[in-house]
């Protein structure tokens, strides 16, 4: 993979890299068009990284299905699906680790002691590997985002990080490949995690500005349904990811619940003058 | 110097790095000669990082001499200084870090909290921002060159590591941009460092095997002169660091002592059948 790469900047072509864990959705697809459209190659690389599951998840249940996301990338155009194996990634117990300190133990990476460490070291490797010009992410991991593209201007990373929309089910849930643990009537409760952040959108479109008024709002709108546990409701400087109690300027709301024993994320940002 | 590194690598070109804090010796002018030999741009970077030095340790009076360095660089054939300064190095307070677990706390390490975190950072920009072929380290910092090729290794940096064999003044003492600290009494002193190795290799020569019996003959040495305190005496397994109680295999001795109010580190490496 280094060789070929190097292959092709030596030409002076540009690199699109899709990173992901496989069980591949139209978030990603939507990802790899993009790649498509804006680079010479396209790689999307497959890999379930074993760093950012804690002990308790659901490393060993993540669905896994190498050749339906082979013909997905394939329709989509992808020139390159990189699918290491472990070994490869961690050769006998790598300990070199890459960290975004104060940006990775907030939010999710306090209820998920490690998780954004696993994420930051394994998107090291694979722009080490992949030598990518553009690399990929969708916006539904939003602070997954944010500490990439902070990594990368930290660590002065000749790449571009680009953030696209996440893209939903027509009833609005975000597309995620956890969404296949959901029963059926769990499918249809998950629903208000972005009912309840589509209800945060126009309270503040009502002039709402309280941080905690939004989170009331939004737990009254989750609280509908049996099946949902909320985790965490954080409301943040979209930069920073300081919690703010009085929005202004770019703000990112995100809300993590569990739907029966499924844990789900979603996240709405918002511009208020 | 991205963009300049880029187009070089576009050419197909290969480019030497040769990472120093400035205040260049034969030590760091051997790398430079290595890095002319062997590849087709020779970037030399000067950076004091302030990462690496510890809130008690000589940040402030390292010694700084550019219009020198820079004349030196250049009498060798190099083609690019690269001299950034801390803002550019980390921008408002940059988070992001590398480390290599394991491999830095031990020995230098635990006398240094968070140096070689510092050095894996500061490394790691610098092969993002100039993009070696191939990086140069000295052997007498020999467990940051271990580091460092662990930290390649681990996170599939596509960089070779070439660590070139410590440069000696002629007593034996190691050059050290450090030595400018000693007054001439130290300076006579310090040798015993060197001397001290010395007796430690004729010893294995003699058959000694044992590292508590190698400490002490080094520190009967180091102890006949009254300027010099022992920090430390590491008698470890090469690759891993790991203490040996009985040489075997390839092993590493180093010594840090400071001379005066200077510490001066060396190290020799021993292969053991």
């Amino acid at each position: 993979m280094i060789q070929f790469a190097e292959q092709i900047r030596r030409r002076g072509e540009t690199i699109g890299l899709v990173p992901t864990m496989g069980a591949l959705h139209e978030g990603h697809l939507s990802l790899i068009r993009a790649a498509r459209r804006q680079t010479d190659t396209v790689v999307v690389s497959i890999f379930v990284n074993p760093l950012q599951f804690g002990v308790r998840e659901d490393f060993a249940r993540y669905p896994r299905n190498l050749s339906r996301d082979l013909a997905l990338a394939k329709r989509e155009g992808a020139d390159v699906v990189f699918a290491p194996s472990r070994e490869e990634m961690y050769p006998r117990g790598a300990c070199a680790i890459v960290e975004v300190e104060g940006l990775s133990d907030q939010l999710e990476g306090a209820l998920r002691p490690g998780h954004f460490r696993g994420v930051a070291t394994v998107v090291a490797k694979l722009f080490n590997i992949v030598q990518p010009t553009i690399a990929y992410f969708g916006q539904k991991d939003y602070q997954q985002a944010v500490i990439i593209k902070r990594m990368v201007e930290d660590l002065h990373w000749p790449v571009r990080i680009d953030v696209l929309p996440t893209v939903r089910e027509s009833d609005g849930l975000a597309m995620s490949s956890r969404n296949v643990y959901l029963s059926t009537v769990e499918r249809r409760q998950a629903v208000a995690l972005s009912q309840a952040l589509k209800a945060a959108h126009e309270a503040i479109r009502g002039g709402e500005r309280r941080a905690q008024a939004l989170r009331r709002r939004m737990q009254a709108v989750m609280r509908q349904q049996a099946l949902i546990r909320v985790q965490q409701i954080g409301i943040v400087d979209a930069a920073t990811l300081t919690p703010v109690a009085q929005l202004k300027g770019r703000a990112a709301i995100l809300v993590a619940a569990f739907v029966g024993t499924t844990r789900l994320i979603d996240n709405l940002l918002v511009d208020v003058t």
